[in-house]
């Protein structure tokens, strides 16, 4: 048993058993498996590219075991290790590759499964085996003793093949619940067989931090090996039932940063592992990675392109966010007041949100963060246009470029780089669409922009991927020869929001660019019921603003 | 004390305290802020209409109590109240309005706030106080005897014009661990002046559940009234910690379903109210409305205009979702098995998820779903057409419609209500643009389409307020006459989403459009790098299935 968890005050009452507040170890073994329980998540599908460049993360981040995939069950995870040995270079965590038991009725030396494993060349290993005897019976349609059995057997074929073991133990606590002696021998046997961690998994996720805490107290006291959990957010309560579990003795945490899985996916390592380390004094990863967890979620968010909460405890873009006047102007002072712990420590920033609901002093800091000087009148007349901006959709909490346009017009700044006459844009499909039947026929998109620079009048058309990329490449082409600058100027990402959805395609819709020089990145955003022209606003306040910025360099 | 906590086998050890399994008590009083603290979230900003709208949502679930807003804080509150009285018909739940105490050194008679919170004529309030002694003493700026003076004038003021009166104590938890006495002098003030409920707040939301845990079960000890929680998710754990204080003898609880609010946000009540009632057996909502929950969680988010997470636990679109091939087939044997509660409780569905991961036996169960019977060769192709199209961006666990279509195409049906020869869109815009700043100039959109139904040829050309719009109008435009059917479809929500994003503008888009016929709903997918072509895929699968239906009735 790796902790050295003592416990006092055994009293009893009506069942239920008394226990103490927890005691926490000094360190917990993270295993992350975005790779493979992850990836269940509905709507997540990872190329083997991809896979790779998460696992890169999570070692960057540096969880101590990276769980790959599955050999065998299907040809990316496969390749996935194929390739890891030589394409992968890890120097923090353990690559673990994932399987099952041997079949019932089996032998474990012709188990294709367990050949496949052991061909996947990792050091560790990590297989399933069912806990819970209503699962043998009635999914695995063997009997009690042969499970135990496929458990002894598939531990002690891949001990002897020098494999470190890990048992994820599914369905362990509704197991227990239901037949304790029998979820008891499925761990004796693993362990016996020589598993180095007995992995208790709360598969369907529905179970509470109570009986948590008071299930892995009499396991962690019952056994001679290192327990682990594994559990689902399926309560809302994965990250508290983790933190029970560790309170209880558990030293072995798995989950995915932020928390991808199937239905309501996995422990949110991005929140379990700050909460130890900062609120437990659990080590967890390198202390001097935890400043890097909010940059590693959000890389590996990208790269499983699933839009990341701003909710995201710790790691969200709101997660440290104030918008409320009140609040706002008093954290500006006592910031320790205000914030559970400082963001700096998990790599976040505290950030001063600018809305409606935005008192003058907000504004006034957003202002002089700008190095702008508004006085109080101009400063109220800038609230109500943004007031009555952000009734029309606009939203300028996320779009800080437009917001920078905002203010300065108010000081009585004008851009005057080009004026622009006008733009059109067509879209030409000549052949019978055939859709979501593969074969898209070649459609062409063409963009007319007229603009004056200075004196001059500038005609321009260019072609593009879609309607945007060809406004861009326009607008480029008319001023590009008078502005050098916008060559170091490029979009890296388009976002588009249709508001008020119920009312169909005559809704408003919101488009959201965001540009770079290589140095600085900003957000303009453009709201009408055309999404050409509520893209070509927030082109327009992109290109102006980098133009302005280049200009006072 | 309303909960009849009791507790056994007080040992210590090392100054920590043991604590028993929770106590459940019968029953809790729910009370949502979504309309206050909720619409603290950044991109959250709801018009007086959408409180109203809200609020019904809230009482045909049936939480006890409602907090509308803060009267006086901004004109849009001021509104709602006064419009509540004519145009709210709660059948279930008690409006509350929320205000703060009387001001630091003035008389409660004269104190703007809390007269306009008696002017908002709600039979209850809820004001909140500060607990912790460094904020009264860095943020409020007066002395902890003061405080503790305004608690009581605040409260009796209150109580004098027959308000029902709840105390929101602010920074409760990290105020008691930094100075219990001031803390419990606060709770004191109140509960002496009348105050009905002592709601102790994790304004931080950093505090985790053991030590909510020992602290509610402190103050339940000490208390006369009624104690409530109010928890913030900063940690990841706010349903966990809400739970734990209910065990320890909280009554009152607020939350807000879907767990909107500032930073990581508030507890989510779509979570906490089932665990609650189906885990706990603790009384929530009525009974019977519990399997409204989903509904009322969706709309509302609707409403509030925030993408709800798939992922959300019971309520969510994923929350009973089965990807996996060898999960999904077991499921359909023995759903008990793999479900924590059933989906029917909360008025949420099983639903077996269709992807590239999908394993034939889950597509020919979405086959025979829709009555069609494919053999063996068949599923395989499909599925192999369905990986590829997965592979370029199409995403068919979404879009129910296009997989209609694919299964239907695979059983060698192809659509000939009509045959597309071209499309065409233009957008054209005369003047310059001032974006951001308001006053947008006329932009036309107009769409050509030429099309053949039978033998005719039709040309059609309709203005629309955007792309989408004006394709949908020529469409209709040019086959309408020959499909009276056409009338009764309407397209109901339009959504977008751009892929690769790290690739700028020439990345691909994805496009949702959801349609109705008044009975049935349906979804459609198009892909494309061209806005325009994936939204003109969605467009025509849409159609194409919307004449199929009607064509079989």
């Amino acid at each position: 048993m790796s902790s050295d968890h003592s416990r006092v005050g055994h009293a009893h009452r009506s069942g239920a058993h008394d226990f103490d507040m927890p005691a926490w170890p000094d360190s917990v073994d993270v295993f992350d498996t975005t790779l493979r329980d992850g990836s269940q998540q509905e709507g997540l599908s990872l190329t083997v590219d991809d896979k790779l460049r998460v696992a890169e993360q999570l070692d960057h981040l540096g969880v101590a075991y990276i769980e790959g995939g599955w050999p065998g069950a299907n040809p990316k995870d496969d390749e996935f290790f194929r390739r890891a040995p030589s394409e992968l270079r890890l120097a923090t965590s353990t690559l673990v590759a994932f399987g099952s038991t041997r079949r019932a009725g089996a032998k474990a030396d012709a188990d294709e499964t367990l050949r496949k494993l052991v061909d996947a060349d990792t050091s560790t290993v990590c297989i399933v085996a069912k806990s819970w005897d209503r699962h043998v019976i009635d999914a695995l349609r063997t009997d009690l003793d042969e499970a135990v059995a496929m458990v002894a057997d598939s531990v002690e074929f891949l001990r002897r093949r020098d494999k470190r073991v890990f048992l994820d133990a599914e369905h362990f606590f509704d197991g227990y619940r239901h037949n304790p002696q029998f979820a008891l021998r499925v761990l004796r046997a693993a362990e016996e067989s020589g598993a180095e961690a007995l992995v208790l998994c709360d598969t369907n996720g529905g179970t509470l931090p109570h009986d948590i805490a008071s299930i892995v107290l009499e396991v962690v006291d019952w056994a001679e090996t290192q327990v682990g959990i594994h559990c689902h957010n399926d309560a809302g309560c994965a990250v508290a039932n983790t933190l029970a579990a560790v309170g209880a003795g558990a030293t072995h945490v798995q989950g995915c940063v932020n928390g991808y899985g199937e239905r309501a996916g996995n422990t949110d390592l991005a929140a379990a592992i700050p909460d130890l380390t900062l609120k437990l004094s659990v080590r967890t990863i390198p202390p001097d990675r935890l400043e890097r967890l909010t940059a590693v979620s959000h890389h590996i968010a990208e790269l499983v392109n699933i839009t990341p909460s701003p909710q995201q405890p710790y790691v969200g873009t709101s997660a440290f966010a104030h918008k409320g006047g009140l609040h706002a102007s008093a954290v500006a002072r006592r910031r320790d007041l205000y914030e559970h712990v400082s963001p700096d420590l998990v790599g976040n920033g505290m950030r001063v949100v600018v809305s409606e609901m935005a008192g003058r002093s907000t504004l006034a800091m957003k202002a002089s963060e700008l190095g702008l000087d508004l006085d109080g009148e101009v400063l109220g007349s800038v609230l109500d246009e943004l007031k009555a901006l952000e009734h029309e959709g606009y939203h300028f909490e996320v779009a800080d470029g437009s917001l920078e346009l905002l203010l300065r017009r108010a000081t009585g700044w004008s851009p005057d780089f080009f004026e622009v006459e006008s733009y059109r844009v067509i879209t030409d499909h000549g052949t019978p669409t055939k859709s979501s039947g593969g074969d898209a026929p070649p459609v062409t998109t063409e963009a007319t922009v007229k603009v004056h620079v200075g004196e001059s009048r500038m005609v321009a058309t260019a072609e593009g991927n879609g309607p945007v990329n060809a406004l861009d490449a326009a607008l480029r082409s008319a001023i590009g020869p008078h502005f050098r600058a916008l060559a170091g100027i490029h979009l890296t990402d388009y976002r588009v929001r249709v508001l008020d959805t119920g009312l169909g395609t005559g809704a408003v819709t919101r488009v959201l660019v965001d540009t770079t020089d290589g140095e600085r990145t900003w957000t303009t955003i453009g709201v009408s019921e055309n999404i050409i022209e509520a893209s070509w606003q927030a082109l327009y306040d992109s290109v102006v603003l980098g133009l302005l910025q280049a200009s006072e360099r």
